[in-house]
């Protein structure tokens, strides 16, 4: 039902879309922002009908689907505005200056398109970060025209949201080809898009294989292309003993939740809790351990998934160090794997690297420390993270400011008291981190900002205002944020 | 006097230059920028010494060099003052939804520095862009700390302005490992230097050859890590017939002394002219010919680049299509290259792409199409620009949005009715674009922008306002601007 695109189907993809993109790409912010909205509409006039199919191509609960159905919506309702407002265009002006030596002419700067944008479906996201997800939205409000690769997890859903885009385009009597859909389970259908000549940037939420092959190929193009690739990672979580004290109960229940939140399939879940040997501590864990046995999680993505679950949770289980906490994998009914809790003492953590890999999956391996300074020296050997969490009580914080230093350098968002799950779409997000979480950690995948990674400055000189954009003539008819020297 | 550093010494330098950014990365705003400003200090109180030295080392005559250092200083305060005010930092604060579903925690974001960076000194900029130069000012304001390695074509300058940031180091009472200087004539110290896992960005500005070399190398890292290169380019002008018939004569000349500016060793040089044929045209070739032989160019930076230059001319001459316009090599005084221009029809110019490669040096090219639509044809074929300039009336410009779109797709600065060369240090410039222009479109190397390629975002979740850096805490006691949500 749904094949693969031929290679002459991608070809003719991308230069349609390198064609589209010299219209969309002079755009107005608000007719960008309306065709947004638009799509917004066209989503939830699918109704139950787009709900149903998902959840029958991804085992994901309806009230699960309903609510990232309402962020999907929110993302390019709220990445519109963020586009009208146009703090991401990044205005600058600098006026003329005559008298200066050598005199300075008037020059004026601000993000521009960069051309046809390449994105990925993800599996464990079907609408918000798949075909009119967060990376779609943040092209469309650049000015950048799409192509997605439908993810082949999900093939029905995405049909159906490329259908709400289309009919967005209809309505706003937009070209079709802004938005392109094509079904690709081959990699060659991928590497066929990264490769052609009009792609001019990636992107992709998913595995760190997945990501470092689109990187791999966008490297080795003639004229190299921004990849941003979102690749996951293990979240870890230091508890500091006077907070863990506090209330080792209520800390466990909080991260039974969040690690068995949506079978454990988001980039956020936290895959290694750190804490220093103690009662609290070992309260702790049984805790966790009886917490995480009660808890009954649904079916994974799919098989592949729940196949990886089952098997990357073996190899960390088989380690001689690794003790298992609680329950264990449920041999007959792969789709469900049970929750996992291990524990490993940090001087096999640290000898052991594979033990730092993540298991996707409602998976935590819990690292005893013996002492402050062995905490230190497992957040010093952590890979670039998402997100990294704190657990201390203030004065706690305050006191252990080395060991917050340490955490904080190798991740995107720092969290006090809290669990890394859930992701606010907003401003002051950060969706991204140091390698490998993501493939450049100077751009985020949630929040408006993340329409800068489609988008690259453009100084105009000497220019007459009838010629500038509308976002850089003098009397600022679109009313932004500018910087004027 | 000079000779490398050994692998030892650059390994060394790397884990030095990874410890001081531990304390380096938490100074404060103001502190990086007193020290900025004590930098070009010291780089004044070096006086006409320094200028002798890089006389004798590059062949660039003193009033350049003046005029170069006075640039640098510059740079280094006027990027001080933009790390102060904060505006790179690009802040945002979401307070706290309590009664949001779910619950929305305070999230608040600022731009944190990457790590060490790895600076190249470039051959053609002693000054800025060399040892204390951009990008060194750059990682300084990110809060980066920096290994640099000089130039070879210029050792003793390097070692002179690096003395002087280590003076200012001391002065400052700061780590001398904030900044190190390295020497490497030899590729293999650049390369231990990017694949140093210390390594965090890199930052170039040179030849596409070694460009490229650090991308590579910067991507075969087991942590692949952001490379800023700044490739150069042709810089194409492209000439309207109302504007050009108005004054071919005061057109030429403007050509001629931007061409010749600095025996044409900028990046911004124009070294290829496009024009519809007509009598006008036909007039400025001529008038660019006579100016041109009229012009005493000064000696080249060293003798691999004149022998470039005179290798690179004589092999774009050699095309049975192309006409030397004025002047010849003089075999004779091969430091001491003749200004060249040549012309070739747009027919010729389109069948052979390697006539679109850069000549560095005072040479450029004239084009000359026969129709509006051969013009489109050849911004069409341009690669990635620095920077494209048009020369038309505003009524002309006006009606060949066309054209100046295909233009403007191509380049990170566009200029009306001016010179490519004159990089304005100032908010609005774009230095980088498209590639081979740069490896990365998405940031600057000129301007207090620059600071940006060398920080990530980084969001702090739920902390306590006495836990977050002074950018973020909610007194705003820096006095930056924040975007509040």
């Amino acid at each position: 039902m749904f094949s693969d695109a031929t290679i002459e189907q991608v070809n003719d993809a991308m230069i349609q879309s390198g064609k589209a993109f010299k219209t969309y790409s002079k755009s107005s912010l608000e007719q960008r922002a309306s065709l947004m909205r638009a799509i917004a509409t066209e989503i939830e006039a699918l109704g139950d009908a787009l709900i149903e199919v998902t959840m029958r191509e991804t085992n994901l609960p309806e009230a699960r689907l309903k609510g990232e159905r309402g962020r999907t919506m929110y993302q390019l309702t709220s990445y519109a505005d963020a586009c009208e407002k146009g703090d991401w265009l990044e205005a600058r002006i600098c006026t003329a200056l005559p008298d200066k030596v050598p005199a300075r002419p008037d020059i004026r700067k601000m993000l521009v398109p960069l051309g046809p944008v390449v994105v990925f479906g993800s599996s464990n996201f079907p609408y918000a970060y798949s075909t009119a997800g967060g990376d779609t939205a943040s092209a469309l409000a650049a000015g950048c025209t799409v192509v997605v690769k439908a993810h082949p997890a999900h093939p029905e859903t995405s049909a159906m949201v490329a259908g709400a885009i289309s009919k967005a385009l209809t309505t706003m009597e937009m070209s079709q080809d802004i938005f392109i859909h094509l079904n690709g389970a081959s990699h060659a259908v991928g590497e066929a898009l990264v490769k052609h000549e009009q792609a001019k940037a990636v992107g992709f939420t998913g595995s760190f294989t997945g990501g470092m092959a689109l990187f791999k190929w966008a490297n080795q193009r003639k004229e190299p292309i921004p990849v941003f690739a979102e690749m996951g990672s293990v979240n870890p979580v230091f508890l500091l003993e006077e907070k863990l004290s506090s209330d080792p109960a209520g800390i466990a229940k909080m991260y039974a939740d969040s690690i068995s939140l949506g079978v454990g399939q988001f980039c956020t879940n936290p895959g290694i809790i750190i804490g220093i040997d103690s009662a609290a501590l070992q309260a702790f864990i049984s805790f966790l351990g009886e917490k995480m046995d009660a808890i009954t999680v649904g079916k994974m993505l799919h098989q592949g998934i729940a196949d990886a679950y089952v098997q990357k949770a073996a190899t960390i289980l088989q380690h001689a160090d690794v003790s298992i906490v609680s329950s264990s994998v449920d041999a007959a009914s792969l789709l469900a794997p049970r929750p996992i809790i291990a524990s490993v003492s940090a001087t096999a953590f640290l000898e052991n690297p594979s033990l730092k890999e993540e298991v996707f999956g409602p998976f935590s391996l819990v690292v005893v420390c013996n002492s402050a300074e062995e905490m230190k020296a497992v957040a010093a050997a952590m890979d670039g993270q998402l997100t990294s969490t704190i657990m201390a009580t203030e004065n706690e914080a305050l006191a252990n400011t080395e060991i917050i230093d340490l955490v904080a350098e190798k991740c995107g968002r720092i969290i006090m008291n809290g669990v890394p799950t859930g992701v606010e779409v907003c401003y002051a997000m950060q969706h991204g981190g140091p390698f490998p979480a993501s493939t450049d950690p100077r751009f985020t995948s949630v929040g408006p900002d993340a329409i800068k990674r489609f988008a690259r400055p453009m100084s105009f000189q000497n220019y007459p205002d009838a010629l500038l954009p509308d976002e850089l003539k003098s009397e600022n008819p679109l009313m932004i944020h500018r910087i004027i020297e």
